[in-house]
């Protein structure tokens, strides 16, 4: 009997990868805060319908690549592909009465039947932005900027180029979308079998087709700019001007029309500078339309984006980028004997609330094992307790760096310590001065309920 | 068309509930990274062999609570109940010649199709550590001591009792449960079907049988505690000793046998003081035998925990512990006109990098409406930019608690703000002083590949 392996495409994440992971997240969680964001998580499983009206029955989202199953009373129920359809769910159900509009982030696990490949996995992790209630161009900026920022804070900010690109509001698109069917539906001897789908159920893909054939006749398809009205012109122009107000650079590509249905108006994506055929590293717009898709009765305007985790670790690897490791460990218990382990037991625990990252040896019988683990774990300083050691109250404190050994009483070990390791640099945490015991304070953010 | 509604059983977690969440994860991650442990997250599909082999086919959580589904290779997936198997799974893979045994945390969302009533969730959330690769009895008290620290850090240190008890080891418990069907055999008049069915699959259940009948026969049934031999007995005593030496109280319950049949030797629980039936906060203790049953040729000691992060937040929320919400805004722009919204813009991005939590009112026409929303997200200071005051390069800066203002230059305005803030209470972050560029460092910690 073997051990069941972990699902194919899926991932465990400790060590090194764990590490990028919690700097990915600490440092789009402080840029979010500070832009007046707060975090929602909505769950893992959504109502298959949510998904199907959002992202569009006829994408490979939906046909190829959603983990579907009925629960035990036969609703039908997915794994969330992406977290927008869930955001505007509870939008619709929680926020609409708060200030608007509202900011929420989030970084969540989402999940796609997708050919698992070097960055592609099955569970993977984006983490995302949206606005929600309000149209306004200067939004559109600010979640371009958002985007770009947490890219430029991990340090892969000279490794992408930011796209831009329109597709005018509903109407406009729609006008567009019926000349694009008919241009194409008169040259469909030119298309193969994917692309001739294309044209009945996502005719936009068609800009983006690979097939040479499509990419020597797209120069004479229509063109969707010549469908927008003034309104659609001036807002890309407004969101525009705001990126140049923010420094923000960018390179127009009419042929970016993103990969899902419920974009409208601006739409970006950052791809990478080497050229070669990757995901984007983040990409989103306007999709004011998902709300009445989804089935409310008003629209509700937003825009928002999504930041592909495992694709920004891939660059950030690629650049010679390493998170420093803070796990380090100040002083590491080695014990022989019953005696020792009484000992070194409750003042570990002492140490720890002193700020001191400690370990102590437990479950190894020999000296030797345990001075080899405290090398491999690069434990700073070691303290061996023996027998003799337990007796008199004192123990070998050794330096490891430098190898250099000196006898200390116990007592006197984690004051030692604290001055060697220094005030400023101990890890220090107190839970109480965040707890608030006694009323209900009023809600003070806008999701507060 | 209605809009979809969330999956019954689940939550969105936004505002005052993500910030209990928030609270939590800070507070179990720093006493995890104290006690030297590094985290892991394993997939939340996992093959349903794994889940099966560690619980037990013919458990609640397996015959009635699994979601379970094939993919669209025919592969038998579920929505993990729980992290222990992955988390087994995963060390068997990745952390066998790593120095032993590896202390590992985790953070994660667990599925069951559970009826939902209050603090009880198709998908909730643990927290928990596995300590695996050496058996100690030392371990299992730093286990426990883990446990009980991290609910006493979130404030309700006095709402629990530690309830600990030993199972023995895995040959003990045969000879045990082999007497005890016996038993209860000779008397299935007095049981009802759900205790029948026990006798067989799970007889070790019988001994928290809510059953008034089986409750009045149990003091005659056999005793766990006599089929232990001498190691048990001194492997119990040992760490009731390390948990005295510890200063942790607790009562020891022989009717404690967890819900897991993985468990073996010492096993615990943290029960609300209340005598209300509800969930206990956490649990644990030691599953020698998992490795095994996963279908490891070796066995793998290991001792570790779980707790309920619904059930804990439910529990702060009675004792009126309420989380200090640091999202406050510092300072709020409204602007009138678009030249006021040009210098808006660039300026609150400038705030940001200084540290200063800014929010613009972007997207709201009125004056009116802008204050209101200043308001309502009880933003400490605002800034008002009209048409005149963009023209003049100023803007009317009003303290909201005072209700006075000023009018300031607006090239003066920001160091006037970090003045009033306060350098200290900046929320600033480099996220520059955690990465390192160039050569990766040789691997410092006991999970990194």
């Amino acid at each position: 009997m073997e051990v069941p392996q972990k699902v194919r495409g899926t991932q465990d994440w400790f060590g090194e990868q764990q590490r990028y992971y919690t700097f990915i997240k600490k440092v789009s969680r402080h840029i979010f805060r500070h832009f007046g964001f707060t975090r929602i998580s909505t769950p893992i499983m959504e109502m298959r319908d949510l998904i199907v009206r959002s992202v569009g029955e006829h994408t490979d989202v939906v046909s190829k690549e959603l983990y579907e199953f009925k629960d035990k009373k036969g609703r039908d129920l997915v794994l969330k592909p992406e977290s927008t359809a869930g955001v505007m769910r509870s939008y619709l159900e929680n926020f609409q009465n708060d200030p608007q509009p509202v900011y929420l982030f989030y970084i969540e696990p989402h999940f796609r039947y997708d050919r698992p490949q070097k960055g592609r996995y099955r569970q993977f992790h984006q983490l995302g932005a949206e606005i929600i209630g309000e149209r306004d161009p200067v939004l559109d900026a600010e979640n371009i900027h958002m985007a770009v920022k947490i890219l430029q804070d991990c340090g892969v900010g000279e490794k992408f180029t930011l796209k831009i690109n329109t597709l005018g509001n509903t109407k406009e698109r729609e006008a567009y979308i019926a000349e694009l069917q008919a241009f194409f539906r008169g040259k469909s001897h030119l298309l193969d079998e994917i692309d001739q789908a294309r044209v009945e159920h996502n005719p936009l893909r068609l800009l983006d087709s690979k097939n040479p054939d499509v990419r020597e006749i797209l120069p004479y398809a229509p063109k969707l700019r010549d469908f927008f009205k003034k309104d659609s012109n001036e807002y890309y122009e407004s969101v525009k001007s705001y990126l140049d107000l923010l420094g923000i650079k960018y390179e127009e590509d009419p042929t970016l029309v993103r990969g899902l249905d419920y974009y409208c108006d601006v739409v970006f994506e950052c791809v990478d500078n080497s050229g070669r055929t990757q995901d984007a590293y983040c990409g989103g717009g306007r999709y004011d339309g998902l709300a009445t898709s989804l089935g409310s009765k008003n629209p509700v305007p937003a825009v928002g984006f999504a930041l592909g985790v495992e694709r920004l670790i891939d660059s950030m690897v690629e650049s010679g980028l390493y998170i420093i490791n803070k796990d380090t460990i100040d002083l590491y218990f080695i014990q022989v004997g019953e005696e020792a382990k009484r000992i070194a037991l409750p003042i570990s625990v002492q140490a720890r609330e002193m700020g001191l990252n400690v370990l102590a040896s437990f479950g190894s019988p020999s000296m030797k094992t345990q001075l080899k683990k405290a090398n491999q774990l690069k434990a700073k300083y070691v303290a061996i307790i023996g027998i003799m050691e337990a007796r008199r109250g004192v123990c070998q404190l050794k330096n490891m760096e430098k190898g250099v050994q000196q006898e200390i009483k116990i007592s006197e070990l984690l004051d030692h310590m604290v001055e060697i390791v220094g005030e400023k640099n101990l890890d220090f945490y107190d839970p109480k001065k965040e707890l608030l015991q006694g009323k209900k304070p009023e809600p003070i953010d806008p999701s507060a309920k």
